[in-house]
């Protein structure tokens, strides 16, 4: 088996290797150019405001069921700009590569990055590697960088947000935080619980239908609990959300009842937070259903600005503040 | 004094306060937006073909004479869409960063990033941060990508490039990866060299008002010899350098000498490798040395089609073939 050597960094004839055999072999016409030091991005056809995001992935282990590190990068930055209301067109992609890691390893990585790139139907415009010291960067880190553009009448945020919304959630949540803490093996548990890791861009396609939609946001690191967080502390706005509305899959709850975890705060990798004009709530509950991706979407709550808090009633009947929060359940995540 | 956590990257309270305490507060009016998923690039006034361009930077050590992982992580990404002819526009940026990092540590290398930022005229479009584990990281990783535009018109690269042009390099060679090398502190050597580190804008404006200006690169990675079996490759056109019009300082000279470095593979951060038509190759000398970053500058040779390789002519009147590089001299230098 081969494995990656410092000299696969050092911008000599292994790099160069490194570049062609793997990347540009496994990623094909998904690469726009990956001699030049900068790429003209090809734009016809594409109009309206462009959009710009990015975010860094260090998930431990490296490949769990549902995914791996690769199209996590690719949906992690997808989801950014389609729940921005945008449609994606080009990524950028930074690796860096512990020393040590298999060619194996990295090919199953990059497969996995070129089928969910081609999924969403973005090219990868511009990239980068990097190789680090054994023992430093956990195998592999991925650095994401994402354009899309969306029509400039799409208004999304929290301003848009007013008393009495609904907020839906697209699916069950928790899954990708379970998922990778049960293929860490750690605490003699086991499961094949799936991540939800997958582009968003179908729900948000359907949902940008609805004029009356106000937000939406990918739940990641912090989970839904965070995104309500944020919205409450964006907005002045109280929250009250019920916790038997939420969807969370059975092996969630077990998992996060023997350790102690709670699924508010857990992340999801597929999922969608949206608020949206309470008259138009079911309808927009049905059009996710239709949808594979959003067949459990539920409304969970409302905007509620007599509420001082984000206020979670249990399904015992009784209520309680869902706090911010402070230290981390599960991390390494994404 | 204050130090990273885990806690400051999962989603909650101490991220938060880590973004506005350090990342907000140091780059203020430089960030456009660091609450959205994605954020709308302000396009106005800016025109031409969009460039796009990323790198990944894991120096070590972090601060070295001339600099800091902050300022190289601009200064790289900013060179980058330079070289292709482009004005820098906007920035995302990315920050692994290993647990027990110090924040004020943490503070110098995001002003200088600042620093850097604002002298380029860029600004920060986009960012998100990653903690990891201590151990794994070095300190921390920066992964950057810009975006830039440049007229329609202009037409660089290896396909321009015509038998008999000239080669210039826009300063003395090897003072980046020197710098970095002493500030390791390694086999008991000290200097005071300044890496060359800075954003290359100047050079390359001068550069685009010439019609003759065939192809401009930034030797870092893998120095002047890998830029050179760039050209070598992409054109099958054989090279030819003098040896004794390479700018090197003495200082570069000295530690190569005693420790078997070639000037010619170290890594350089502000400088210009330049084909030009030999027409119009003095009077382009003549402008990068009217520049304080370009006092330096030499013509060192031609682009040679007898030639099959990239030869070099030898102080003592002999000549070699300079080979591509296989290992690397100096890891780990931006």
């Amino acid at each position: 088996m081969k494995y990656i050597s410092l000299a696969h960094g050092n911008g000599g004839v292994l790099m160069r290797e490194l570049i062609e055999d793997v990347f540009a072999r496994i990623l094909g016409d998904l690469l726009l150019d990956i001699e030049s030091d900068a790429t003209t991005l090809p734009m016809q056809g594409i109009s309206g405001e462009l959009m710009f995001t990015t975010d860094g992935f260090t998930v431990d282990p490296l490949e769990f069921p549902g995914g791996n590190i690769g199209s996590l990068a690719v949906h992690g930055t997808v989801n950014d700009l389609a729940v921005s209301g945008a449609t994606p067109h080009f990524i950028s992609l930074n690796a860096f590569i512990e020393e040590g890691l298999s060619f194996e390893q990295l090919e199953r990585i990059i497969t996995a990055l070129g089928v969910a790139a081609r999924h969403a139907g973005i090219r990868i415009a511009a990239g980068d590697t990097k190789v680090v010291r054994r023992g430093e960067g956990s195998g592999i880190y991925l650095a994401t960088t994402g354009i899309g553009s969306r029509p400039s009448d799409v208004q999304l945020g929290t301003r848009q947000i007013r008393d009495g919304d609904c907020i839906l959630v697209s699916g069950p949540v928790g899954d990708h935080g379970i998922a990778v803490m049960l293929a860490r093996q750690q605490f003699g548990l086991h499961g094949d619980l799936q991540s939800d890791a997958a582009t968003v861009l179908p729900l948000t396609r359907a949902l940008l239908t609805f004029d009356g939609l106000r937000f939406m946001r990918d739940p990641t690191r912090g989970g839904l609990a965070t995104v309500l967080h944020e919205i409450f502390r964006s907005t002045g706005f109280g929250i009250r959300v019920q916790a038997r509305q939420i969807p969370v899959r059975d092996p969630v709850k077990i998992v996060c009842e023997m350790l102690g975890y709670d699924p508010m705060y857990l992340a999801c990798e597929g999922r969608v937070v949206v608020v949206i004009d309470a008259a138009q709530a079911n309808d927009a509950l049905t059009s996710l259903q239709a949808l594979e991706l959003g067949e459990q979407a539920a409304i969970i709550g409302r905007i509620s600005a007599r509420d001082r808090h984000v206020v979670l009633e249990t399904e015992l009947g009784g209520e309680r503040v869902l706090e911010e929060l402070e230290d981390d359940p599960l991390p390494r995540i994404c």
